[in-house]
């Protein structure tokens, strides 16, 4: 038998390395949440006070059940649960609202996790196309609607779109979107784990029936966590408390919530989005400082001849698809180390999180580095390119 | 707005004191699960080396690979996945076999989490009532199967039995239970939340089909995670990969399980649990002393004039519910603090986990405290009753 233990490395990337991974940017921990998860690691660390009426988000000591409030109350929502990552969200409201057969209109970029909750509730996703800047409209929206009417002889029981997707980073039409859900009456769950946790997120603003957010993609804390949030209106639906009663007990556990699975994400994970809440309230602020640092990085980083940028322009966000066949992929061509000089390359300068091997097409994040961080990470670009002879402007 | 960080406690009862709450004790996380946390804190952590299939449980740096197939065979069966939490364990395999309608059979000891899964899939809870020695035994789950075949018709769609149950710690007859299944082809899963991690368990010996365990009720991590496992005859239903084709851009995500939503597990937790692994390993082995352990305590608890034990006798689990109406009650009913005395009392001796305030019917539980601990514990309890002038023999 393997001594497994010994072959987990200790993970220090974001101690050694300017790490530009697409999706870890914003999940690392804050100092705070690296302490409370010394602090409630162990198992049902939270438990220690739990009291009637015997719920997790109910809790005094410590101040989970403030936590709840406060959090609704800073995402623009009536009402916001803790899961075990924003899927998990997904897949409450979807499973809540969608039976067999039923249709939920996605995003030509919807996340994967959005698909597999439709499917395990049995319905079928409708995907609205991109508009030719690649973006999701309300325009589109209404008329995807209107063609699964067409075909299936209903409306869809709910809209579920990415406020920024996963692919490009952009940002797409929340607010023409929410419009067109409420004139068709349907139910509208804006994906906002690429936002919620580092810009300003207002979820009635946005027009969300439904907001769902990421604990390790966005909200500085450990993996599974999330948040599925939703208003007065719809709150009864989604977290309706169970009805079952033991059919020779007679017990019932009224105050669990179906969806919920009863108590949702316990441990260590809820202290450290707890412990990263403070920071993450202030970080949301200096949103606009974020997206001034990818438009700086992008701006240089075209100056590398045959550099393109995929995602939209100027940058809206920090993650970023860029293309570099027509620059680092060519040198790759006849390399050794065929697409890895590359990665060697940016190692070298101490920076990970590109995909290794990746020279054509990639996804970046600069989330969170300091603007002499930015300017290094731009540097070590140009340099890399001026050694392998590729003109920079 | 209110600094909540600051209200967030220091947690440090399991280095200051002995702790007896009844779900805590082998969730406590071992020294290499701390260190795991500390190093794998960060959101996206076990992502780093994501290659093709892009899966969770296909990562081979850090080696989740390898921990799921060793995983599997630890517990007997073919196939484990990790999950947050034994209920998501559950909520799988539920979600998989049963449709809006069906009955499933459980204990009348079940577990909440039981319930909301056959609720959330539409399903009906149908309880076996226990024997008179407070234990499901098959007799009396074969009984209940055909009542349920003739009040509705038609055949329980599961059957989910608890190993050892969450009230009293009771081991039920999971056989006898399990050739019950067998006899009328009815899937069978056993939920050892409270048996996995802390005794020897291997699935396909105890006859089930699903095999549902808990990381932090007891695999020493941290809260949540837990495992669902099942058999090669199973695992392509449970398991099942997605078959959703996006009707736009005809995407398919094929090696994404449905009920798993994908990567499951993900970050510290899990490789919380991969660290605690080996010593889970070990543990298990000596499951016969914590037994001893904790019949040695009831012998001396019951030395106490007035107390009882509920839990079936000897003692064949840690977790134990009392009974002190005829003694510590007694006191509580005129001292000034009421029951609370009593857990003051405990807590002048470093002793917590008992409920506080409660002095008639509680649960407690010895698993890991040393031989030193438990004896002094029962000096405690001896020694409490004396103050207050009850006899100990």
């Amino acid at each position: 038998m393997r001594p497994m233990i010994e072959d987990i490395e200790v993970r220090a990337r974001e101690e050694l390395f300017i790490n530009i991974h697409p999706i870890q940017a914003a999940g690392r921990l804050t100092p705070e949440a690296m302490k409370a998860i010394i602090s409630y690691g162990d198992g049902y660390s939270t438990c220690d006070r739990c009291r009637k009426p015997f719920r997790l988000d109910k809790i005094s000591r410590p101040p989970i059940n403030d936590f709840h409030v406060e959090l609704a109350e800073f995402i623009g929502m009536d009402h916001a649960r803790v899961v075990p990552g924003a899927r998990r969200g997904f897949q409450a409201v979807v499973s809540s609202l969608v039976e067999k057969g039923d249709s939920v209109i996605v995003s030509a970029l919807a996340h994967y996790s959005e698909f597999l909750a439709v499917e395990a509730a049995g319905g079928v996703v409708k995907e609205v196309p991109l508009n030719p800047d690649s973006i999701i409209a309300g325009e589109g929206t209404a008329q995807k609607i209107e063609e699964v009417k067409h075909e299936t002889g209903r409306f869809p029981k709910l809209i579920m779109m990415d406020h920024f997707d996963y692919l490009f980073g952009n940002e797409h039409d929340i607010h023409g979107i929410a419009k067109v859900a409420k004139d068709y009456a349907i139910p509208f769950l804006a994906n906002c784990a690429y936002s919620l946790g580092v810009m300003p997120i207002n979820g009635k603003e946005l027009g969300a029936d439904f907001l769902v957010g990421s604990g390790h993609k966005s909200f500085a804390s450990p993996a599974p966590s999330g948040i599925v949030a939703t208003t007065d209106e719809w709150a009864d639906k989604v977290f309706r408390t169970t009805k079952m009663v033991g059919d020779v007990t007679g017990r019932r556990f009224g105050i669990k919530e179906v969806e919920m699975m009863g108590c949702t994400l316990m441990g260590s994970n809820l202290i450290a989005m707890m412990a990263s809440f403070p920071r993450v309230r202030e970080r949301v602020k200096k949103w606009s400082e974020e997206v001034e640092k990818i438009n700086y990085f992008v701006d240089e980083f075209l100056k590398i001849e045959g550099n393109k940028v995929i995602s939209e322009m100027p940058r809206k966000h920090t993650l970023t698809k860029v293309d570099t066949t027509g620059s680092f992929d060519k040198i790759a061509r006849t390399h050794k180390r065929r697409g890895f000089f590359f990665s060697d390359e940016l190692k070298k300068r101490r920076i990970v999180g590109g995909f290794a091997g990746a020279t054509r097409q990639w996804k970046l994040n600069t989330y969170g580095l300091s603007w002499d961080q930015i300017r290094y990470l731009t540097c070590a670009f140009h340099d890399i390119a001026s050694k392998y002879g590729i003109n920079v402007a």
